[in-house]
């Protein structure tokens, strides 16, 4: 069964899984679902024929492992599951890309190390709002009780949902066993953004994920008739608002981070009322643990002097915070060598969005990622694309990454 | 049955009004509702003993009629609807204020004109968003095609409601008769704005009516991952949604008038994506219709600039507009003299909000309003107040109004 390294069967692949579990609006491959169960069956067929043995974790992550010459291991990652009306390639590119490394490698005979091929469960979190629920169990991140009384938007409590699925959300902690040995952990990943379309490069290095620090910000000033009360006799909370908005912006740039307002909220909302209260949906991000700190201290103290003048009141409520997560340097070398030696040039970038590969580096292994590009940017969408010849590319150099991390860990 | 003028029977009144059509919540006497009908029973009952003609017009309007040696007329008038959780004192002190000044001239014989007390019906539009139905009709300016298919929060239709009260649509404008032979109008209203308070005068005489410009300004840009979109790449909505918002605001500090973003929508609206689409609801206002018109253009303007700048698209959608009014001029300077008899001091300013005054004004009867402070500005809530000895001053001031307005019909 010698299989010499075929990417354009991912690409197939890609294309049949889609067929398989998505419809005109998208990918549908929600997790703890029928056709996430459906995704998941598939991948084990597709598998079928390879000297693996398969495992479903008490998390719901999906294994495939290749024993080697060793029982420390090599992980590569990558999740099933998408979004609602998700793209063809989040998440599953990496599965398929690692199948295929997968059957290379055991062809090749058994490598130094155990090689493990995981689908994590529900990276997105998009029924439940729990994102990295697989890999966080495994990392030992998950808390059973922190997400228990979860449901979804028909009412459906996360432990059904999993029981469902034949995970019992009380023993999923006990995935951690699975990281222990693990020697270094790859994933390849679409961009997600725009930054390597606009640099013509078809793949990149990832140094981490950012940091992420989300707040409520709430500005309360007085509701006033829009016709009757005098610009000088406002306290506009909308306009405080608004004025903050552009002061983030403006912090994100200088301090090389990204800041978001993606959404205000005004009461009482109407065209004939100046803005009593208004929310401020913030989302900073940054690599770089100190610099986020900074973003949102710069913000902090923006809101309150916008507050004096406005003469309105602020208020912060934080929503959700984790820190950066830095892979580990040698292995972002390793991701960019492997990137140079079958595209020419690599960029090195962070990653915005989260993705397993934090919680496996939060765990202490050795973690890297490689992204490969997504045109236009665009993605948890059905428009959500990659050109096939990048996505070759990519299953390349995955490859070569998992041949230089066995060399690696080998020596 | 000689009486005098007694400004604190009409405080007596207003409390009394109140209690028989409020709750805890506040004024309860939305247009063509039983609590209405109830404020209209009792205002006719309060008039029984005077020598006045009492008549409902075929758009609900409320006539008193005290007959003088000419049949010309000066009208006196003001409101009892209120919106929904309103104030005690919004519409219905024009109202009793103007049935004191009536009981006072009853008392002295008959006048030089007849002067006729108007409570308009469905002055606020607070259940089928409709405002100015009553005087509107009288002015002409109602059209029955344009209203039949209004219907309330519980689907009611507008004239089903009507009928209730014995109003038959298609006969509203036959309301317009009453403004024929009409001299004079003269109504009194609490500002529901700071400006007065903020002088620390009662009383103010009314320029006249802003004109209003409301607009729906919509920006499109490219919805984005909030993590992986780079500051540069983005093409964010928002960011120029709140661009904008404090623009128009400082073209209405530089020129004079109020501007007000009273409500940002983005979309999808979520922490973690900039938003694609962003609309802003405008109303700009301004007492000069060139001034109004400067405003609006500026905006416009600003838009184009703003989106340009952001890579963003802008479209703007008008929701409805009204020019601004100006009262009669020397109706003006006798409001003024007559605020200065009883108070000492007055000042002139315009109207934000809208009034029937407004309608007479544009049906070319001369016309002005007098106004009494408001204390914090605040209205259509039940916090709305004025203090009772500004009442009164307002109810002398309205009398001595009707006064010199008589004799100067009567020159």
């Amino acid at each position: 069964m010698a299989s010499p390294l075929d990417p354009s069967r991912t690409v197939r692949e890609l294309a049949e899984l889609h067929q398989l579990t998505g419809d005109d609006a998208g990918a549908q491959r929600l997790c703890w679902t029928d056709t996430w169960l459906r995704a998941r069956d598939w991948l084990a067929a597709q598998a079928a024929d390879l000297p693996v043995d398969r495992e479903l974790d008490e998390a719901g992550n999906q294994w495939l492992t290749l024993p080697g010459r060793s029982t420390r291991a090599l992980l590569i990652g990558g999740h099933l599951d998408s979004v609602a009306d998700g793209g063809w390639l989040d998440g599953c590119l990496g599965v398929l890309a690692g199948l295929e490394v997968l059957r290379r490698l055991a062809a090749d005979g058994p490598p130094a190390l155990t090689v493990r091929l995981v689908s994590w469960a529900d990276e997105e979190g998009a029924r439940f709002g729990r994102s990295l629920f697989g890999s966080g169990a495994a990392a030992g991140h998950l808390h059973p009780e922190e997400v228990r009384g979860l449901r979804d938007a028909g009412g459906v409590a996360l432990p059904d949902a999993l029981a469902a699925c034949g995970v019992e959300l009380d023993r999923a902690p006990d995935a951690r066993r699975h990281l222990q040995g693990a020697a270094a952990y790859l994933e390849l990943h679409i961009e997600q953004g725009p930054v390597l379309e606009r640099l013509d490069l078809p793949l990149g290095a990832v140094l981490g994920t950012f940091g992420v620090e989300r707040h409520l910000v709430r500005f309360t000033g007085q509701p006033a008739h829009a016709g009757s009360t005098p610009m000088n006799a406002r306290r506009d909370a909308l306009a405080a608002a608004a004025r903050f908005t552009l002061a983030v912006r403006a912090t994100a740039v200088r301090l090389g981070g990204v800041a978001t307002v993606g959404r205000v909220s005004a009461r009482p909302g109407i065209f004939t009322a100046v803005a009593g209260e208004c929310e401020a949906a913030l989302d900073q991000r940054h690599l770089d643990a100190g610099a986020l700190a900074a973003m949102l201290d710069e913000a902090r103290a923006d809101s309150a002097a916008i507050a004096a003048q406005e003469r309105v009141e602020v208020a912060w409520e934080r929503t959700w915070r984790i820190e950066p997560v830095r892979f580990h340097p040698e292995l972002v070398d390793l991701c960019e060598r492997s990137i140079v030696e079958v595209a020419g040039r690599c960029h090195r970038l962070p990653s915005g969005p989260l993705h397993d590969a934090a919680e496996v580096a939060r765990a202490g292994v050795p973690a890297a990622m490689l992204f490969v590009q997504s045109l236009r940017g665009l993605s948890h969408t059905r428009e959500e694309d990659t050109r096939p010849e990048h996505l070759e590319l990519a299953v390349r150099a995955l490859d070569r990454a998992a041949t230089l991390a066995l060399e690696r860990a080998g020596a």
